[in-house]
């Protein structure tokens, strides 16, 4: 969960966690599929758990946070399947179709859809977890229940119409976390500024300054990796990065000469973040020129000041009508879209993209 | 809970439980009220406490399912004042307090909107409570974070702009809560027969037969109590009516000669319930006609037919954006209404009263 | 629970709950035992199944309460054993294998061990549900682990080694609900009150008077059933019987002729029970004569104090050494016995019968 | 929870959240010990939650594991009483009674014994914490109505009597989380496992070996820092330790040419452990020869040896009668004894030393 931690003080659980949460819930659905007779062999079943197993080892440290700043372009589903094709190898074919199923490219398509869709397991068990590590009870989700729902209809991953508002409530749900935790300012905030702190290094580094750090983050610190380069080397320092890294490198920068760099490292650590606002509409310029005015008492460049005072957007889309559909098979044995059994979801405003502008600045204790 | 317990096994919580839970949670509320420094004296502490620890004293045996029955055209709210001007009385006005705060004639209007509104504590504790007891978890709420954003805002309650997720959790979980838990279609099956029940044992007093009953529930069968009846002998027996009345007369009216009754009873207490269908739109009266076609092998009077098929409808309204306003509390210091805060509400669907149709018939062995 | 929910309001939960608790725990213990390759056919799982699902089917209203009371040297495991026979009459035998496990009959004894021992299913879903309802968390313990580590050694349940702590909790759970939650002294005084309301019913009938109650009822009170009468008829009428029969009988006794039998009907239905004061030696008869000089001034008969002042003792065993012993199965493929496994049960203090007396006596309103 | 989370995936909660656990506690005990008329005054009340809040600051890395092998004889109570006397110094005295009551220097004593007892707040806290997040429900506790049994009698804390079942539980919570959890095999195994590899890179700094490591880290590895040491710079030191110097410094030990130094690591960081038999008697001496003997293939140094095979103790006691007696409040206002009031505890097993041995050896994979 990023650093949320610093907004919900239990919020500690770990990726791995996550891993073994999905590989249970995937045998919970296997479970039920094959008790409703849906043809599922032991290497499926067995392929099944470890694409879940694996889906998300391809995750830096802090998660979402730094997956930008440390391997560019390149995705952490990339990276996990990087690591599949990796072990893979070594396994000698073992991961064939569990690797087929997370690339979409086995016939079952309902395999996939277990992992990859917009009710899938990875989702109800992060949402589940999440909620329960982060008391924001609003999020938890009755997984048991939409489990026991699932069907499968001519190979694609489909609901029992009886489900219709625990499905309703999942959605809900997820909307929920994204704006009350995931999205919580103060975590959003000191996001941010650690991706301002690991660009900072990245610019010390162009510059010819190399901060301390450990020989794994140096690796994507001081030099891009192309989207070609993401092999031996690289997937061998990626796999051996973990937050501690990240904690140890803000540890020494405290003390850095780069006053930006130092700074901001002070600033995280201590949690003494920049100030955030969030409104629904993009902020007027003017604003934020009012907050750089503030900077130029300060010794900072110009082409500084965008490491305090900064401006962008973020969304979530609670229904997407259209792509990875959430089928319902209906008491009469046909299939319909949500949209159609439940006409809470044919509501525009449900199927909208939710934007929200923040703007962040410093307090005037930050910069002293 | 009606008759849920046939459908959520789990579903024996009393309205005792609710009553004091409702107490508990207004303590909580008087708690977080004071801390913000709305001026609450001990004595209307403890008024709203009584007013909410009273407000459902006025209900019947199975809760809703009985009311018009028994009580005709008088609403459990009247009964609940009924019992508290009663108990007035004996206490010498203690109650004065707590009765001006139920029926709203309290100048400090917030304190009625904590029992009688959109989102007030009776809706919080039940909804708790039905979430809890019948294992459908999508209907919990975030009671303790509501309360905690509570704030009043001359004399009216409000609620800070930050909780308008948990708002939105509410008013979907009770909406949740009503399609799936409330209405669900075996529940109310039950309940729709115990109703025609009742209807029959009066029928029958009508028609100079008496099946055995309780002296209590006898009162109420026997004859059509009035508004202005509703005093001293029919208060009375009102309140010694409770669930063992009707389950008594249940067990004995399975052997009574009136074959109606006798065998409605005896489907009720053996869980063989008419079949039900739900749907959107109202009943082709050809489809009616057509489960009444079966009747015609048995017995029954024409007249009769009703008590074995027959048509309506339910319905339920997950946000009324006119009537008892939520108002949000906005950082700014400003109030606003629920739906100007959060779009989401905004949209028609949410704020359309959500009809269903149901037909009840019965099914091959119910009339054997 | 008897009449615990005077004391813990929630709880309202009943036998039949119970016995699909435990039938669910033993589809648990049937797929954990299957999976440690213990032979179990589908004949016997089935059996298993419908053995514990019955076990208890022969309890009356208020459970223990009115056990003595009611059907006097007959046992509910009796009366549970007669219901089944008739249940296998009209199946045709289909409970034959069900019936030998219930009665021990059946070579395979883990299988009644699962029902019946010193931790047994049964025992699971009672001390967790009570736990659960009452709120007397500190009776919760693990059944998923302790289930996790059974195994069948020669025919016998046995436990793992790595559970002993759990198992040990579990003892000292079941200890710790009875003194604080079965035998809570606010139950028992009603409990008590119950049976000698019961009693004064049936004294009523021995003198002639035949106090108002349904006709089940009344077939218990108006006369003794042995234990070979216990066939068609009785059986037929204890069937009939749930709490709603001695709830109406409450009412109505309250406006009884005889002043013992209205006074305690009353008692109990607007709780204001006897006092009760309980500790761990016999109380010397003067204390209790002291109490009964009180009743004096009232119109009693001597014959009568009985009613309203009396002492006896309860008790509790934490773990019974001998009989039904808990077998270990050690890491080295061995069994033991408890006792020898964990040093802790060796200890005299946790195998003795704890034995506490109370004294039951009228406060000054009582008898008012 | 040390290396818990080795065994128990979800026990990564943070001593700052049992801190902020604490200090809610002491809210609720304060809450609950005012309304009994305890006087507390204001300031009273803040120290309270400064000292509970503060007690366990001193704790270095991975908690009690790495305790003697970083600040030696100095014990981690030593080390919060530092930090405090420097924040207090800081703060001008605002520490005064907090410091004053977490060393038992205040007049009040039940102050000191809510934080530093046999059932204080603080294990209060830690049992409810650890069984929550690792899982083992065994382990939890009814802190809420130990808290509303809480007395004060003469200065010091007592329990009232009605809750002596609720405190055997506790104690009995206790014991089960040091066998079952705290002293599971697999964690301290690996707790043995870290410790060694610290002393041995302390081993390698007095050989004029440096391996790298975090300053702060290096600081105490390099040298013994003594009690009167322990101020200015090692403070400083200690304070900026965190997990993250531990395992970045595994990271890179692993490589490091120290051939025990680098195994060890590697086997942590894989989680490759040694094995480890836990036995209630000794081990015999040959028993360990034997494993001692299969080193000898690898060509480690004899002096080396005890790296990878070594035996001790680990003990615990489920109610020490003498030291920090648990006071009984009895219903007649007399203060009695825990063992006294709850004959259970009277009995010798349960206030016995109960010592485990261990003895680690390497698995066949461990070293090749």
């Amino acid at each position: 969960m990023g650093l949320s931690s610093l907004v919900y003080p239990g919020a500690h659980h770990t990726r791995f966690e996550h891993a073994l949460g999905g590989m249970h819930l995937m045998q919970e659905a296997i479970r039920v599929l094959k008790k409703k007779e849906v043809s599922i062999s032991d290497k499926e079943a067995e392929s099944m758990q470890l694409a879940i197993l694996l889906h998300d080892i391809g995750h830096g440290p802090f998660s979402h946070t730094t997956e930008a700043t440390l391997a560019g372009i390149i995705s952490h589903e990339e990276i996990s399947l990087h690591i599949m094709n990796k072990l893979n190898e070594e396994l000698k074919g073992a991961l064939d179709v569990a690797i087929a199923i997370f690339t979409n490219q086995y016939h079952k398509k309902f395999m996939h859809q277990l992992i990859v869709g917009q009710i899938d397991l990875d989702r109800m068990d992060y949402l589940k977890r999440d909620s329960f590590y982060s008391g924001a009870t609003e999020g938890n989700i009755n997984s048991k229940r939409i489990i026991e729902m699932m069907a499968v209809v001519d190979d694609q991953l489909a609901f029992e119409e009886k489900c219709i508002y625990s499905i309703e409530k999942f959605l809900m749900a997820r909307r929920l976390m994204y704006w009350q935790v995931y999205l919580h300012k103060t975590s959003i905030s000191a996001e941010f500024l650690l991706v301002k702190i690991l660009q900072r290094v990245r610019h010390c580094f162009e510059n010819g300054i190399s901060p301390s750090l450990s020989p794994a983050l140096g690796f994507f610190m001081s030099q891009k990796i192309g989207k070609s380069d993401f092999s031996g080397e690289a997937l061998e320092n990626f796999l051996s990065l973990d937050d501690s890294d990240i904690i140890q490198g803000l540890k020494t920068w405290q003390y850095h000469d780069d006053f930006i760099l130092s700074k901001m490292s002070k600033m995280l650590i201590e949690r003494n973040l920049l100030k955030i606002k969030i409104q629904t509409y993009p902020f007027d310029p003017s604003e934020v020129d009012l907050k750089i005015e503030l900077l130029k008492n300060y010794s900072f460049k110009e082409s500084d000041y965008q490491n305090f005072v900064f401006t962008g957007s973020i969304s979530n889309q609670t229904y997407v009508p259209l792509d990875k559909e959430i089928l319902i098979l209906l008491k009469n044995g046909k299939l319909t879209r949500l949209q159609e059994a439940n006409p809470f979801f044919s509501s525009n405003e449900l199927s909208q993209i939710q934007v929200k502008y923040y703007l962040c600045y410093p307090r005037n204790t930050n910069l002293s």
